[in-house]
């Protein structure tokens, strides 16, 4: 039992693992810097707190992003899509919201260049 | 067999369904668009082709954003995530990217504000 607040929770359209997705994206910039999961009470928190907090599938627990390296999530606005089961969250990342370091999580493998 | 190539497959982090998750953002903007999944060979079609290209979990096929709305998306740049199980895709969107009419799939449902 989480305490999210019913009204949302019947809204969301969870994975067989009771996670919806989660893109944060830098307020301002709009650059999207990571993707990672939660559950029920993940998202509760991240409401509760503005701390963006999520549901680690490996270590089957919750982290809340910058907990370790310092480099958090402040919550401006959490927007949830027309299907349920993908949250938006517009944040401030202090420092880089990817863990090797680079600013996001999607820097480093570039599969297909813009058009010169 | 898809006709991707063999150096990005072996990069993918597949969820159990074969899938990787697939965002779609405008570029220029930023805004997010949508979030919606790719296997091997609709990343494939994506890249050889820069039309969206994404596949149905309920329909169990494949899917090129627009072909029926009208409302096709450009894509200018594709990036895989650190882990490999997300796509990010950097679009031009013709129209609403949103089935419901919205502009994006996450205007209709705000769960937290922004603080004044």
């Amino acid at each position: 039992m989480s305490g999210l607040d019913p009204a949302i929770a019947a809204r969301l359209k969870r994975n067989p693992d009771g996670l919806v997705a989660a893109v944060a994206q830098q307020r301002g910039t709009g650059e999207v810097l990571m993707m990672a999961w939660m559950d029920d009470e993940a998202l509760h928190r991240t409401l509760a707190t503005r701390r963006g907090t999520y549901y680690s599938r490996s270590r089957q627990q919750y982290w809340i992003k910058g907990e370790t390296s310092g480099h958090t999530q402040y919550v401006h606005e959490v927007r949830l899509d027309c299907d349920g089961d993908t949250i938006l969250l517009v944040v401030d990342q202090e420092g880089a919201a990817c863990h090797t370091g680079d600013h996001t999580c999607f820097d480093a493998d570039v599969l297909l260049e813009a058009e010169g």
